[in-house]
């Protein structure tokens, strides 16, 4: 009754309709992308437009002792916005200011447009917004802020926190501050802005974001070729990292094209182990020398059909093709989503040691990667209603993450650690840094009501 | 007598002769660059040469209480390794290991390695570290990885933060810990790693840095251009950096030129108000379409002589004279430097502001800037022996931060807060972000032991 009562003192305090409590709209906002079965329900959700209406949010919240989980668009990989039972969700869908400011070649955006938002205000000016996870037509700002995503052009351009200058935050108390701004270097006091970005809301609510442009990206010219196998793949990954960063650098496995196949039939060869989609940017006989460099790779390692453009549109349609992988894999069957990432020179054992998992555990793990970094996505894919290959795949997933740290790698290279990873945090970083991690925590938020479960 | 005895204790615990009490050598201890004359003595100095021994002694001071300053190469120009009374002083210089892994393209050094050395041994790999501090050859990678050093390649490679792949750091309590790793991208848990980056030493003792190297930089094309007065020349940045990314940008007024051609007699213009050196790096005709941009901004803005070569070695006697700015100024006075640096519109107004500055209290100050980052370093020289002159540079020095801030800036774009700018700190980032500050090292620092009076 409590909380009932309390509630009321919120909804007052808010305009009329900001605060939902209507039961059909919260089950919407139980589950993200990661599709947690045991998705609490959230206590409210709560819709703010500025950052004055997230601090009264959260001043509530900490008055009465109720967690709260912030959610941007809800495409998170690891359960980083589920609900969780007697938790407010605190949605950032309806903060969508934006100004571009051509003279610091900055952009100040709300948390909750989506990165293609950002993008194409940026490309209204002829600037340039790089970061570009694959989900960047459906995922916010503020989401791409808080796990510090990553995205196919990474592998040259950098991710998220590359692109942050400043922060507006609002802590666990209710208080709103500002970190970084428009300058391009700043060294002033502790880099907060810096501690912010990746933090997956533990540490506050991002409330604004100033982001650095770039001038237009120069045309690119793509790549791709068919290779035998998934090991032969991998190893024209390194042979290209070794000379070149190219803009983009991104591998399919023959599960994974024959699911995109499935669903876009653009033609790609079905009989292909994998497939390399590569892109140079580099301009004039630089960009030829740079394309000459990923054939001969390509080559070297037995592919079949090499492939380039440099017509946007057609380059474009394979970048789409790599990007349709997750949700042409997801209508086998369910998915358990892996994002382990390795020093480059492991790729091929973290790829071949995945195909053993898979054999070992009788579970079908298509790969896809933005294998120019050694990031990996293996989509283990299961029946739910076969509790006997879901528990498999759960066996899976942990091995997986096993074997990455096993090969002095990473549990997660850009999705985060959310509820879904967070058994495996420690096997990779150890109780020190994990009592580090709780310090700071602790520091920033005592009562430990911003995002409760995740990391920690 | 307490202290005596237990500097034993440490004495005994290290190899002979790693703890040093002779006054002679402590006295050189007692200043970095900043030459700040109310600097203390080292109760003891310490040259650990491994981890291991570092965390002896930062145990060592834990239980006994006594504070510690870390120290790489002492060229701090904002007093970050400054000694204090009854501290003792912990140097990196004998940390000098470094191993390059051309497969993972990643160098693992100690912290007491020059900034040239890295370079250096990246070199002979064909391999590339681009940070660039104008002191590269004279300051330790670790004191790079505490200030998160900029330099003169930031403005299109970026600052020491975005090569920082991996560390380990001696936490207050002696414990070590290591956060990232050779993995390009990694999302596991806080950003511990970004937060150590920048913290002036104040959250643990860099012990171990893993960098990311880059492939060989294309030969740059620089161009030089004179111009009749600062507004000319900052203008011209201006129209240059709204249109491309040049590789390098900087900026010299009439009293370091001078400077510079007293020391150097390389033949710059004495009768110039400014000079203007940038690079671009472009390859092929994209660089010689930046080179033209370059070319037409100078002249546009009244440029004289505008001159472009690409021989390297002749690039770099400009690169050269440029950084030898800062010496060739000091051999006026003594100086009180600068680090300032605003949103890149408000450079004009910034420089501008300077000579005002300098106008009202009747000093000397001589401005040079990494100006494509709007980054700028306003000399003030003094002479310390006319107290009244002093004085009236004192007071020149806050004016100048006040105006930074004023205009949306930064007291500090890359030398660090250190102790000469932390009065002006809370005027920068407000109350709210200097209580965070401090809960963040409270939480990892809880005694106060580690480089006290920095920042705080
Ligand atoms: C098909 C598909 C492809 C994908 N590809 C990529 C990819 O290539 N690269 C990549 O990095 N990710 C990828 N993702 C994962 C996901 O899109 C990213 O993690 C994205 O950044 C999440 O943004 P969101 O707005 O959906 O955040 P949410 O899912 O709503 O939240 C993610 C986390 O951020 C926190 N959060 C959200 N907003 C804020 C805020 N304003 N303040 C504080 N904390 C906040 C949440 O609490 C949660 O912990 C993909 C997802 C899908 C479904
Ligand atoms: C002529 C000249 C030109 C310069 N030009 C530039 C420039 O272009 N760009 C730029 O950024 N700086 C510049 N500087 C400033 C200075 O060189 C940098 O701040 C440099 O990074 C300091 O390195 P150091 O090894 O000398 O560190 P120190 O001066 O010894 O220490 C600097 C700070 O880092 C801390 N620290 C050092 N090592 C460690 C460690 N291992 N663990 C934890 N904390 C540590 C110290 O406690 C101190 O707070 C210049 C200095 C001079 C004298």
């Amino acid at each position: 009754m409590a909380a009932v009562v309390a509630l009321d003192s919120l909804i007052a305090a808010l305009p009329p309709g900001m605060v939902v409590t209507d039961p059909d709209i919260l089950a919407a906002y139980r589950q993200d992308r990661a599709q947690d079965p045991d998705a609490g329900t959230p206590l409210a959700l709560i819709r703010p437009t500025t950052t004055e209406q997230v601090q009264t949010a959260v001043r509530w919240c900490a008055e009465n002792r109720v967690p709260m989980i912030t959610r941007g668009a809800g495409t998170s990989l690891s359960g980083g916005s589920t609900a969780v039972d007697g938790a407010v969700t605190i949605s950032t869908e309806k903060m969508r200011e934006l100004t571009i400011d051509t003279a610091t070649r900055t952009a100040v955006v709300q948390p909750g447009l989506f990165n293609a938002e950002v993008k194409a205000a940026a490309a209204a000016h002829d600037l340039w917004y790089p970061p570009d996870p694959s989900s960047f037509e459906i995922c916010s700002i503020g989401g791409n802020v808080a796990t510090n995503a990553g995205g196919l052009c990474c592998v040259k351009y950098g991710v998220t926190t590359d692109y942050v200058l400043g922060l507006q935050v609002v802590l666990a108390d209710g208080r709103a501050v500002r970190v970084g701004g428009k300058q391009l270097k700043d060294s002033a006091g502790l880099p907060l802005t810096k501690l912010f970005v990746g933090s997956e809301g533990l540490l506050g609510i991002i409330t604004e974001v100033t982001l650095r442009l770039l001038p237009p990206q120069a045309p690119a010219c793509t790549v791709v070729g068919s290779f035998a196998s998934v090991t032969d793949a991998s190893e024209a990954v390194l042979a290209i990292t070794s000379k070149i960063r190219p803009a983009m650098l991104e591998f399919m496995d023959s599960v994974s094209i024959n699911a995109v196949e499935d669903m876009l039939r653009m033609g790609l060869d079905r009989q292909a182990g994998a497939l390399l989609v590569a892109q140079s940017d580099a301009p004039g006989p630089a960009g030829a020398a740079e394309v000459a460099i990923i054939r001969q790779a390509f080559e070297a390692h037995g592919a079949a059909d090499v492939f380039d453009t440099d017509d946007p549109q057609e380059g474009e349609a394979f970048t789409a093709a790599r990007r349709a992988a997750i949700p042409a894999v997801e209508k086998i069957g369910s998915l358990l989503l892996e994002d382990v990432g390795v020093p480059l020179p492991q790729l091929p054992a973290l790829i071949g040691g995945v195909a053993d998992i898979a054999a070992d555990n009788d579970v079908m793990i298509s790969v896809i990667a933005h294998a120019g970094d050694g990031n990996t996505h293996p989509l283990i894919v299961f029946d739910p209603d076969n509790a006997d290959e879901a528990a498999r795949a759960q066996v899976a997933f942990g091995q997986i993450m096993d074997l990455a740290i096993s090969l002095g790698g990473t549990i997660t290279g850009e999705h985060g650690v959310g509820r879904l990873k967070k058994a495996w945090l420690p096997n990779q970083v150890g109780p020190d840094v994990m009592e580090l991690t709780a310090l700071i925590k602790n520091a920033l938020d005592p009562q430990g009501l911003l995002n409760p479960g995740v990391i920690l």
